[in-house]
């Protein structure tokens, strides 16, 4: 077991109200940062204050984007404890993400060791407030100060936390989501499936199109045809079409979601029908306009469960369930949040107690 | 025009010796540096010592890759003058890429003046032996301190200065190829066009995979058929079948290149046909194949004229010109390289003086 050096900081902060968290805007006091050479393998595991750190302006990332991370989420339960969703779920996807982007593998015990200690040191900071949580966010970023394109051979791991408010602030409320027919976000044989910062650089264009025209975010289609539904820019995607739940299959382009998997395995449990298949926008729009489409819904860390009031295709819109929260959509955020939450019994082993309050 | 603050280094380097140059990996004594913020436009240009800067770990670009860069040069020339190539040319290109990515525009004037008071301020940097020059390297990096997926507010904009030695060292050399018919670079609707990070991340995978195989690079195909010839992974790419010189259209996909537009306007300028059209890799074997492939050749600022002397296809090795130089490759990376550094009489009006020594 790798040792894990900690040094406090020199004072604590304090939780922010829960109306003043918002999103990923407030950290906690500490971070956990782990070093990678090529002839030390990762090393110097430490955790230490929050705050900014030094980068050479040659440093590859900033250059060739060679960069990965994971996105998840820490609860403080009604009885007090603090737990996380799936930690290791995450951790063994963020070594995929590392794996399509030639970085070297990390041992997912050390750093869901490294994570634990650095949340217990930090557990102030879990807000209690349903639909509040801790926002968990490891990333690694190639280091190495040269501005030649090659696989780097120094990185560094970083483990950020932040308090984050209710999703849902204002209400439970489904989004309005354009499907985009020009730009595309990631294509079969390239890095669609990695949580990596080319995939996100390249939604930024379609997303403020489609901000400007009154639209959440954008729904991916398939880059070969602009066909087949893929994704939306943050989460993925579910259509329930006369009560069949059917999500894209996994193709190499989306990413593997892990509230994706969630969503599965909990309507499968219910024992609703809960299908992984290519699904076109044709289909979509068809079985609306034949009235079997019930609801769109998109999965996602953020928001857990994502209902769509409206889709705009070509200029097309349609309304899905009269702009109403579909009853699969209001009953999967109720049980998965509940769930994340200790409210109901985790009988998938999903929920791990890091620490109690 | 906007003021540069200038810094001084307390102590000023010296240059390596040709043969430690290399690539990339040594920097002069200083940098420019100018912010952005959104109420605010562009705004504190200055020259400051080169050096480490701090960043938060929040840093919008090592989440999600909100980067450009371009790649420029200068040289010194026989008669001890500094000159850059087509400077302007290529910051216009940086506000295309700048436009791709949704980072804002920037006044090329005031850039361009900045790149020319920082190569004058380290201009004894710059190398003099044929084949060396000051490789520029503009960049742009979003640096709020915010965990959430959107376009920046604020970023910063670097210009880094390293003197390179001569990219052919041991001499001027036909390199290997592999065409890649698995992994992919970039698609129409996508960031293919744009020099950013995403992009080059998404090249390194199926790069490691050709170097394991003994090739320099990979040559992409286009996305939807793996049929057309798109790029190199660093270069553009040229073939001369029948006395005509031939390099795939720009579509979105591949970068629009600078020393591509060089070869171009050359080799018109010299009466031959010179033609931008879709091109298939079929097309390419089959011209081998019937004994009308004269020539293979990239074009990129870093090497300025790399010869392909064998390409790989699906395991079906071709040699180029008996693995030879070809005359064209020959003479167009003789008259680029002797414009660039001044021994030619600049009729294109691509060299710009900056100092003298």
């Amino acid at each position: 077991m790798t040792d894990i050096a900690v040094t406090l900081a020199d004072k604590r902060g304090t939780l922010p109200t829960d109306d003043k968290l918002g999103f990923g805007k407030i950290f906690t006091d500490h971070m956990f940062v782990m070093d990678y050479a090529s002839d030390k393998g990762w090393h110097d595991a430490r955790i230490i204050p929050y705050g900014d750190f030094n980068i050479s302006p040659a440093a590859m990332v900033l250059h060739y984007g060679q960069a990965i991370f994971e996105g998840m989420k820490a609860f403080r339960t009604e009885d007090n404890r603090v737990v996380m969703y799936r930690p290791v779920d995450h951790l063994n996807r963020f070594n995929n993400s590392a794996d399509i982007l030639s970085i070297p593998q990390m041992d997912v015990d050390v750093v869901h060791t490294a994570l634990k200690k650095l949340i217990e040191l930090d557990k102030h900071w879990v807000p209690k407030a349903l639909g509040t949580s801790l926002y968990i966010r490891p990333f690694v970023i190639s280091v190495d100060p040269y501005v030649g394109v090659k696989v780097a051979s120094q990185y560094t791991l970083f483990i950020i936390l932040s308090p984050v408010g209710a999703y849902y602030a204002s209400g439970f409320k489904p989004v309005k989501i354009k499907v985009e027919d020009h730009y595309v976000r990631a294509v079969k044989g390239g890095l669609g499936e990695a949580k990596t910062a080319a995939n996100y650089a390249a939604s930024l264009k379609a997303g403020e199109v489609a901000k400007k025209d009154g639209y959440t975010q954008v729904l991916w289609l398939d880059a070969l045809e602009q066909k087949y539904i893929e994704e939306v820019g943050t989460m993925n995607i579910f259509f329930k079409i006369d009560d069949e739940i059917i999500t894209p299959e996994l193709n190499g382009s989306i990413l593997n979601g892990m509230t994706r998997r969630s969503v599965l395995a909990v309507a499968k449990d219910w024992g609703m029908k809960a299908t992984e298949r290519r699904i076109s926008i044709e289909e979509v729009y068809e079985a609306h306009a034949n009235g079997h489409l019930q609801e769109v819904f998109g999965s996602g860390t953020a928001a857990v469960i994502s209902p769509v009031g409206e889709l705009c295709w070509k200029g097309k819109k349609i309304s899905i369930n009269n702009g109403a929260i579909g009853e699969t959509s209001h009953k999967l955020f109720d049980y998965i949040t509940s769930l994340q939450q200790g409210r109901v019994a985790d009988k998938f082993g999903w929920v791990e107690e890091v620490t109690k309050l």
